[in-house]
This record gives structure tokens, C-alpha cells and sequence, in this order.
């Protein structure tokens, strides 16, 4: 297992469609952006065959320090679902009742 | 809430960016066949301050039906976790401890 980062994408991307680096560059980091300001206003990221982006919230609570029996609010908190699409299930085989059930 | 798909993506980069619609398209569409193909491959993506793609395996187990007492095989599955990168944090706030903890 290897851990893969934008640069490697982008240069990959630049050799097998011929556009500039740059341009890549740019392309690429603007589509993460736009991303990042659609889930910050509570939108939802559907992307064909890809997946799904979506926020949780959840609500604000109070705890309570069972030692010092202190209460403490805690805000409600926002985080980023992604849930796999069609074609992203099928190359990772995530159909296993489907694919190969087999009675023992 | 709305939902935004690619295409609008598509649209507003090619607006923003002066790029032609159809080469920004096209690499937008690499980059998340790029990413799609590294998961198969189980190695994980960290795009900076954006977040992190990476696979979790379930793995195979026997399952048994309670009324036909059945024994079927359940193969192991594989699945996708995005985390949220420093930048999508930030933005949507999800530092509770940090940002608000108020006393009650």
C-alpha cells in the first residue's frame, strides 16, 4: 500500500492528456475548492459512478466530567460523509451477495 | 440544500479558470478515475488540506439464517473512508472542544 498525493496525480494527468502542468494545476486544485465551499454551505456532491459527498451534523449535548461532576457544553459539530458510487462499488466487488455467496 | 453534480463543477471551473469546457472535462473526469483506480489498487490518497481516501476491509465471516439455520459464507468487503483534511475542518467548524466550550 502507498500513499498517493495531488502532485502525483497532476503530473499523471499532464502526461496522458497533453494540457500543461500548470493548467492541471489549477484545474484539479480549483474542482477541490469548489468542493470544500459546496460542503461548507451544506450542499450535497453527487459525481456519477464516483460517489457522494454530504454533511452530518450532530446536535450540540452537554456532557458531564463523571469525576469533577462538571457540565460541559458541546456544539454541535459538522463532518463529511462520502458513500461510494456504482462504478467505485464495482471495482472494490462490495457486492458480496451477489458475487460469490456460497453455502458451507 | 442542494445537490451539485459534476457538471456544474465543470461549468464554473471552465468559467473561472478561462479554460475550454471540454479540457476541463476531461481532466477532472482523469483525476477521479485516477482515484478510483489507486483505491482498487488499496493504497491510499492524501490531497492536503482537502482529506484522505483510503479502503477498509471487512473481512470474511459465516452467516447464519436464524430460521432455516442456514450457514453462508459472507466474502469479504471492501469499502472507501474519506477523512477530512485540516482546510475542511476548519470550515466547517468541527473543532468544538477548541472553538466554544462554554461552561453550564
Amino acid at each position: 500500500m502507498s500513499t498517493i498525493t495531488k502532485k502525483d496525480l497532476i503530473d499523471r494527468i499532464s502526461d496522458a492528456t497533453q494540457a500543461k502542468r500548470v493548467v492541471v494545476k489549477r484545474i484539479v486544485q480549483q474542482f477541490l475548492d469548489e468542493i470544500v465551499a459546496e460542503l461548507e454551505a451544506d450542499n450535497r456532491l453527487e459525481f456519477r459512478d464516483f460517489g457522494v459527498f454530504e454533511t452530518r451534523t450532530r446536535t450540540a449535548r452537554v456532557a458531564q466530567n463523571p469525576k469533577t461532576l462538571e457540565r460541559v457544553q458541546v456544539p454541535a459539530k459538522r463532518s463529511v460523509k462520502f458513500k461510494m458510487g456504482r462504478l467505485l462499488k464495482e471495482k472494490l466487488g462490495s457486492t458480496p451477495s451477489v458475487e460469490q455467496p456460497q453455502e458451507v
